[in-house]
């Protein structure tokens, strides 16, 4: 069972918003056995988007599209709608009265604009939006089925997992079951992995798959499998990842999809642990990855930025002597920084990392790229110093420092 | 001059990575006057992959590939490429050494599998990339263009600036120019906005288009337009956005396309000012968007992410009295936090947030979606409570917050 995805929206097309819909919409789907066969993005007008619901029509069983529902005058979809499936706007009294009521609890008068908003296509079945004023919308023809959603993300994706996902699953009893299972490694390139897991890859049969997707520093491998029985494909891909592990254990440290972060939270969780950070070059980004999971506050205690010396000094308790003598890009005062935010925020555990994001800053014994990194733990404090390169650009720099300094406290908290 | 992104690659269609390549694409084509019809992201196969590029020729004048040249065994878009050119792959020398060296300069022993990314079609002219293994290839047929690069975003983003766009301008010459204008607005909804613009919008020329792109409590209004005369184009656009802002101006925050941090970052720098920044619900958030810009150490010393109340009373000294009798989301809370941190970091101004971002911790006076936030200046403390709602998830509110922080220093620094 093959979908579409069509992105509408001008926005995508000059690059101002990344489309992070589709991935979204393509988790969504593939976890209930539909695949996507391509995104398409395209731009508020009436002809691309009549050729693309065209084609899409032509090639797969359905197609979601996402945006040009909203209520300015860039948006045109639903007359674009109309026309294909030989219908006329309607007032949708119930959208009207959700709209109405939405925008007084908001203290907004109703205008036309927002009027507008409750007009569908008459066949169309209307899927309602607990979180904006553009409903989403189901439409069939042919055995096929359409379906509009906003293109605004968080309202996408309540109507995605609430109205798409369990109609399209009784719309087409889908024979076919697809699985996904990812095997994750750190510490080792994309093409030294792939020599090493060559013979099994070529052993692999037809109707598995596998994928390599480098990122930060991490490859994950990612199987996919297809068939009519759902646990013998389970039973056969199990078997896969056995093997595997068994060629690549050494570097392998998650067989689940999760990102790092995630897998210490979970970690850090089961064994009833705290933790604190202490961040220079990182700037705050680890504790933010921590903090953007729900319930993380039952493990994360804080963080001190301390970009500049001073604070590094004053809040942290680095000795001036250490920052002195050997910089601020050392190991001794990364492990200060670990030891010191651990005792000032009564933690069990907590990670530091000190380093040149660039693009200024380096020097020929201390290139950008360079960041050492520490972890504080009631056994005492333990450092490494990684070069992750300039290629790239900062955000990299920190992208990849993080993933090692979670990785090091995984480390930690799997082994003890 | 239309170009076509084609996005290859089944780790996007399954949604385990967001595309933020075309973004960045367009982005670079649109600075060079070349407009983006299409993004079509597709799968790893041979099928696919041909169909696209058939189609691309077929409707467009280039077509840019990214992703399918790595080193594993998923890859097979240089095979592809071979078939519609009609030619076949050869061994370069130059990327054989560099990729040799490259490895060399890792530790890493050269294999199989890296020596085929040397291979390349015959009549394509090899784009050299200095971040990767995997060379960028530029062929021609029919007067049109195919350019095939790395999907690796760092890769793809220095092959794009270094030698994609020099070479299509030069290989083109277009002859009409294309513009963008970005005026940014907070404080008010798209509909209430789009019904303030409807006039002067409908009386904009047919070669200057409007867009509304709201995200995060900013409504971004976009103008496109296009001409062969690049100045008189500028001077329409220049006028159409006066006219804008004397219509929207009470809301108009920003005459240029930067993200509110960044804007910030911009008059810190020019007043010579320092911040820091005490985080409670966005968890490190204001400091990672302050730190993710190159040079920002001149102007941001640090924060204390204080996200249980134990940090934020020994660490910001808030007194356990504030704590105990108002919460940590009040007003008194995040007053202190900002007066503290501005102290304790000893910086010009401090920002400081507390609030419930959700999912769980709301109650009904304080529901999810409440965000205490405070300025702490020389010339005192101020604060102002927002109501973020509990749609779209924690992350959301975070967003929305560290844009409302962010623009009560900007208001600040602009109005002094």
């Amino acid at each position: 069972m093959k979908i579409r995805i069509v992105n509408i929206g001008d926005e995508l097309l000059i690059g101002q918003v990344i489309n992070s819909n589709a991935a979204v919409m393509s988790k969504y789907l593939l976890s209930q056995g539909f695949f996507v066969d391509r995104v398409v993005v395209t731009g508020d007008t009436g002809d691309a988007i009549r050729q693309e619901i065209a084609s899409a029509f032509a090639q797969v069983e359905a197609v979601i599209l996402t945006g040009g529902l909203g209520p300015t005058k860039d948006d045109i979809t639903k007359k674009v709608i109309c026309e294909f499936f030989d219908t006329e706007l309607v007032l949708h009294q119930p959208t009207l009265d959700f709209v109405s009521g939405w925008l007084a609890g908001r203290g907004v008068q109703m205008s036309d604009t927002n009027r507008e908003q409750a007009m569908v296509p008459a066949s169309a079945v209307v899927l309602p939006n607990r979180c904006g004023t553009a409903p989403g919308l189901w439409l069939e023809k042919d055995g096929k089925v359409l379906i509009s959603l906003p293109g605004v993300p968080y309202e996408m994706d309540e109507l995605m997992s609430l109205e798409v996902l369990p109609r399209l699953s009784a719309f087409y009893h889908p024979g076919e079951h697809y699985l996904c299972k990812t095997v994750q490694t750190i510490g080792i390139g994309e093409s030294t992995l792939s020599d090493l897991l060559e013979s099994w890859e070529t052993s692999l049969p037809a109707h598995i798959g596998l994928a390599y997707l480098p990122d930060s520093g991490i490859v994950r491998l990612r199987l996919t499998g297809s068939g009519n029985d759902l646990q013998q494909l389970e039973r056969e891909m199990d078997a896969e990842v056995e093997k595997l592990c068994s060629l690549a254990g050494a570097y392998v440290f998650a067989k689940e999809d999760l990102p790092m972060h995630q897998i210490v939270f979970k970690l850090l969780s089961q064994q009833g642990k705290t933790m604190a950070t202490a961040e220079s070059c990182t700037g705050g980004y680890i504790a933010h990855l921590m903090t953007s999971i729900p319930g993380s506050s039952a493990v994360f205690k804080g963080s001190v930025v301390s970009y500049a010396n001073e604070v590094k000094e004053n809040v942290l308790q680095v000795s001036s002597e250490h920052l002195e003598t050997h910089g601020a890009v050392s190991r001794e005062v990364v492990e200060s920084m670990a030891s010191n935010v651990r005792q000032l925020m009564q933690t069990d555990v907590a990670i530091a990392t000190s380093g040149i994001a660039g693009p200024d800053g380096g020097s020929p014994e201390k290139p950008v790229g360079t960041v050492w990194m520490a972890l504080a733990t009631p056994e005492g404090v333990r450092s490494e110093c990684f070069h992750f390169g300039n290629a790239g650009g900062r955000m990299r720099v920190v992208y990849r420092a993080a993933v090692r300094a979670y990785n090091m406290l995984r480390q930690y908290l799997q082994n003890r």
